[in-house]
């Protein structure tokens, strides 16, 4: 197989304005950024708004292992599927970072015959929503730091600054600094450090908000810290939320590209999976649902994050119902979550490929019981997976009454997922189930907390020390209660150790510090470690990245 | 007269496809960004790479002062007249700092009547140069702490990293920073800081550079800093340059713009006119001598900084040859260069507005004797001038052979300027006179240094601490004593002390601090205090500026 970028290179592109055509988009709607990505304009005209929504699929995974998954891949090849069968199909990703390119990632849009394109652009600046997102949050930052510097008339407390500067950028060095040293004219020296961008609330709130009026009132609702007499301080009381409305006023439309196969595909913003909810924006899903009949979507991570936000926040907080679940798996994963070496993937072993179906059995629990959503196996295949394996699965599987359909869309494009394109549309022909939340509105903060460590990751109980406890007991007083909680912990357990492979059971999760997002409009419960500042490696993917004269890239995979 | 902004919303604009068709450009060379904005290919085709170059104008200005020139407003009016009078013409311009528009500024692309547009886009991320210039910067900057983490096989000396971090904003609290803190997983502690995007290194190599290989070449040059053994640490070395021009293959194509009567711009780049040569991109200039009969472009600052690096560092490197100069000045501005106080602008004063001239003769010296160029003063006429003092000035000036010409292209747009239109055409069809230089390529950086102070600035001598004597001795030694300098000091006088009005002389030029940009390939001298990070004011625009549920933007001027 030639490399990612060789394959994408070769493609022959349709120009995006024929794209949007065949969407249905007028030339009004459509800002084309060059001749193959453009930004549409949400609010459509009255004939197209009235149409009936299409069905929205969600492809999310078994817990994630360094074998990879191909969840990106999946979700490409599966809208490439689904126009292959004959029906009217669109995917929705989210943006890729920049900074991993240039670390150990070397590029996030798709893989093989089954992948998004230009994809150098949809690697790189792509349409700068990422640094219009960028310069939004930094605004805040240097008006904060500008405010306490001419006189602090908010009495700013700059020890309890919690709202930090972004970059997108893997910068080690750039996690925690100390700003403002120099003497009075550099202002007021105090701790600060930088996230990556995709880790900003701003990045949070432009993915969960409705149109630019709500854009604007949730940017203004940012809390960036707490006064000296202990009062929240917020962007709007800076007066900064019009003028970060007013960078993000491009960055709010969704981006039109298009697969491999001119399968159309709207890629608007990227919210970390860990710190925020990891889903493409909802403007972008709910305009594909007008735009075709099945809309192809994925959330960051596991299922127990990934699909548990995007239900239990993006589809809470926007109405959009999932028809129906792919979970992408790869036997070579499953034997490793049964506790198979790196090494030993590619050698027949039954007895771990059953322990670690255990990781993939409660996904398709959580799915299925919890949420009410029908679902689907797919099977990223590899040459050396045995008949015998695949045997095994599909008998565990179908305990479930849950098929387990075979794609090879990474080799073979659209063509290589058709029967999995026809599973999925059988799963959305039966009688609908109506989308059940892991918890209500009403549970307090706490018990939100509860039931998704309880329902979704098979612990036992939940702890907090009691500073963390009476932040949560804070945040339910002052009238947060009813947000949504965010659960920041390791993607590769469903417990809290990202070492426990499976689906163990009977764990205590602790909760280790607590951010409210006002702005976006959730708790965010962190039970781990989390990285907002990723580093790079030793020897860094950009090292390998190159150009020519006559402007050929190399090195993105 | 309504706002800058209201005038721009209102203007009907071409299509920049029309834009472009009319400069007989073909499609492909065309990368529209939305439908008023567009990426040109800088390669041409055969027949227009085959044209003659059309005829080259440089619009500089008396020193600036607080009582404000106009000199972008009378470049984009000249354009405007020229095509008014029956000739083809174009502008080029820098691109806005975003930074500024948020501060004090509120927006930068001409004013009135005479604006290029859209004004909106043009001032906030227009087609994403100034994201893609500051990604590269920070991308080899955590490239270099990454190295010192991982081993640093380097041997980088911390202490004498000089290559700091960027960000487009005014954010006084990152000019003087500590990086690398919280213990060994965070890097190696050390002091940095940040300075705005357009006083990157990056961002004078992307505007002299001749094409994306010399690009990268230049990007490999860049020195860092030194290590332990006291040797200079380059880019290349680092392994950085690839990657960075990577993330440049798109800024480095210059953006077609209009201004308000439909005359062609290229807006490309846009260097500090400090610690850089302040002028649009060699690229963007050479393209437009291509497309047009007359190019108007414009450089920062007064003449004795702005055009004297036009033309000793961008024209002398480049091979770009001006045709004639107009030098901006107001009658109000004069009188304050004549020690008038800003609140007395209004009022007749005759031997202080003989006095100011003197400032304007001697810049008009500066471009007759010393370069050889043919100029006209442009006066952007206020109400309030009398018609004693418009004689004043133009008696004095035709003492000069120089011709005064009233501009009111602010309030009437092309039309207003048609006199300086035919007064420049008349200009650029004398016999040309060739461009001399205001020192040779073999003289010493200090010989080099010496002739401007002496032969531009009417200082008497230039003077440099012994430390700094060693600095620039060592440049001279290591090869770098062909490179042209590019002096940083006060714009608001000859001298370096910014309260010297007029024409000072018999001053002393004190060089402070010498740095080496051996990817611009110049010796930048430091004269004065320089600011590479600005600061907000105590109420910065951004509270004023602000968005509408409708995108209807207000706030910027």
């Amino acid at each position: 197989m030639p490399s990612d970028i060789a394959i994408a290179q070769q493609a022959q592109l349709n120009k995006v304005s024929q794209i949007a055509q065949a969407l249905g988009l007028n030339e009004a709607s459509v800002e084309p950024y060059g001749h193959y990505k453009a930004k549409i304009e949400p609010a459509l005209n009255p004939q197209l708004q009235a149409r009936a929504d299409g069905r929205l699929i969600l492809v999310t995974a078994i817990s994630p292992t360094p074998a990879g998954e191909g969840k990106t891949t999946t979700t490409v090849g599966l809208g490439d599927a689904l126009n292959h069968i004959g029906k009217r199909a669109m995917v929705c990703l989210r943006e890729p970072a920049l900074g991993p390119v240039f670390g150990m990632k070397g590029g996030a849009a798709g893989g093989g015959y089954a992948q998004v394109v230009p994809m150098e652009d949809i690697n790189l600046h792509f349409t700068g929503d990422f640094a219009a997102v960028a310069l939004a949050h930094n605004l805040l930052s240097a008006m904060i730091d500008n405010h306490i510097h001419h006189g602090n008339a908010l009495g700013i407390d700059p020890r309890q600054v919690s709202w930090k500067r972004v970059m997108d950028m893997n910068d080690r060095a750039l996690r925690q600094i100390v700003v403002g040293l120099g003497g009075k004219v550099n202002g007021q020296a105090r701790e600060d450090g930088f996230d990556i961008v995709v880790a900003s609330e701003v990045m949070a709130i432009l993915c969960l908000c409705d149109d630019l009026a709500d854009l604007k009132q949730r940017l203004g609702h940012i809390v960036i810290g707490y006064g000296f007499a202990g009062q929240a301080i917020t962007a709007s009381a800076l007066q900064a939320h019009g003028a970060m409305a007013v960078l993000l006023k491009n960055a709010i439309k969704p981006n039109l590209v298009q697969t491999l196969e001119h399968t159309p595909a709207l890629i608007h913003g990227g919210p970390f999976a860990n710190i925020a909810h990891g889903c493409n924006s909802v403007i972008a899903t709910r305009l594909a649902l007008k735009l075709a009949d099945y809309v192809v979507t994925e959330a960051g991570f596991g299922a127990d994050l990934g699909a548990e936000k995007f239900i239990d926040i993006k589809c809470r907080k926007s109405g959009l119902r999932p028809a129906a679940a792919v979970i992408v798996a790869t036997v070579r994963a499953l034997k490793y979550h049964g506790g198979v070496d790196l090494t030993a993937l590619a050698q027949l072993n039954l007895p771990a490929l059953l322990a670690g179906i255990a990781n993939l059995q409660r996904h398709v629990h959580n799915l299925q019981q919890t949420f009410g959503l029908p679902c689907v196996v797919a099977i990223n295949r590899f040459t050396q997976d045995t008949d015998a394996e695949l045997a095994l699965l599909a008998e565990q599987m179908a305990a479930l009454g849950v098929r387990v359909v075979l794609a090879e869309h990474w080799a073979k494009g659209g063509a290589g997922a058709a029967a999995l394109a026809e599973e999925v549309v059988r799963l959305t022909e039966a009688a609908p189930t109506p989308l059940r939340f892991a918890y209500e509105d009403a549970d307090t903060l706490w018990e939100k907390m509860h039931k998704l460590a309880t329902r979704i990751y098979g612990a036992a109980d939940i702890f907090a020390a009691r500073r963390i406890r009476e932040q949560i007991d804070k945040l339910q007083q002052d009238g947060y209660g009813h947000y949504p909680v965010c659960v920041a912990k390791t993607q590769y357990s469903f417990s809290t150790d990202a070492a426990l492979r499976g689906a163990p059971s009977g764990h205590r999760v602790t909760i280790r510090e607590v951010r409210l997002c006002a702005g976006a409009e959730f708790i965010v419960m962190v039970c781990d470690d989390i990285m907002t500042m990723p580093g790079l490696p030793k020897v860094p993917c950009a090292t390998r990245i190159d150009i020519d004269a006559a402007g050929h890239v190399v090195g993105l995979f």
